[in-house]
């Protein structure tokens, strides 16, 4: 951020009085310009034992695997925003279960949070964010082609608890980018 | 957002190519500015069966009462956000228990997460953003002078589970303004 976003003049990045951090300030207007994590919503959606993976499209990550997943929009909630992601990424009509992990990704300024998930019935196609979607066996999961850190962790906690018959909720940080492989061969 | 935060130029209110909602588009240098829901955080301490109130000294609401909340920062986790509150707010130390209720405020583009807490000890006393500062006995709480409707959604889950022996997850959506009463008479 260089400039004001209501009056377009240079921003400063400074502490403002009664605050305890640096924020990017307008001098001109008195704009402060707060900066926050964004959410990212996603799930795993299953069909009769099998999980639903796309592979990506686009950057970053491109020709890796995913479950659905992107940023949640203004006016939707999480389980909302969770199942037009599947419906855009994978063409694929959801039910949103229960919360499955909360992964705070500090470097990225990002929370990615994912729910449990059916889908309603065996329709899935490559939305235009992705190359090719599939439904999987747990023993066929690409691990080393997962595309995310925070996918790979939601997917192996949704399945340890599945093999249990649990549905926990769990928590993960990751401070910086957890190295996941060169790009991928195939694109 | 009037301006481009990245060149100072003025932004439009378009579709992008390859979306399907309205952003704020900068035409001079191509920038996107995706605005995306803010996450709130915050905890409902508890000490001996007691529960830890503020009352705010800031708007909105000045002059009613909440439990520690405020908006997650780069760089800190869920969990330590609300901790942060709690110790800003009410100058309290808590452990973060687990996952209380997610709100989502979709017409102030926020998701409200609480948590359960406990005070590590009996310490507490108004931060810069509190009149006053205690704790209540659940028979005490001041409802009508809550100030929010996400944390009175948070606060009731919480009583109701504890008073059977539960702690699950709860989620509500607000989609516009719940009138909550006139400006609190002694402020």
């Amino acid at each position: 951020m260089k400039f004001c976003s209501q009056c377009g003049q240079p921003v400063t990045v400074r502490v403002p009085d009664d605050d305890n951090r640096p924020r990017h300030v307008c001098d001109a207007c008195g704009t402060i310009h707060y900066r926050n994590p964004k959410i990212v919503v996603g799930c795993v959606p299953e069909w009769q034992g099998k999980i639903l993976l796309c592979r990506r499209a686009i950057e970053p990550r491109r020709g890796f695997w995913t479950t659905p997943a992107g940023f949640l929009e203004n006016g939707e909630s999480l389980q909302l925003g969770a199942a037009r992601e599947s419906l855009e990424e994978a063409m694929a009509t959801v039910e949103i279960g229960s919360l499955l992990a909360v992964v705070s990704v500090l470097y990225a300024e990002q929370v990615h949070v994912f729910f449990r998930a059916r889908l309603t019935e065996p329709s899935f196609a490559p939305g235009s964010e992705s190359l090719e979607v599939k439904l999987v066996e747990e023993r066929d999961i690409p691990w080393p082609d997962i595309a995310f850190a925070s996918g790979d962790f939601a997917l192996k906690r949704y399945l340890s608890d599945r093999a249990l018959g649990l549905e926990g909720q769990h928590y993960m940080e990751f401070e910086r980018k957890v190295a996941r492989g060169p790009q991928h061969p195939g694109v």
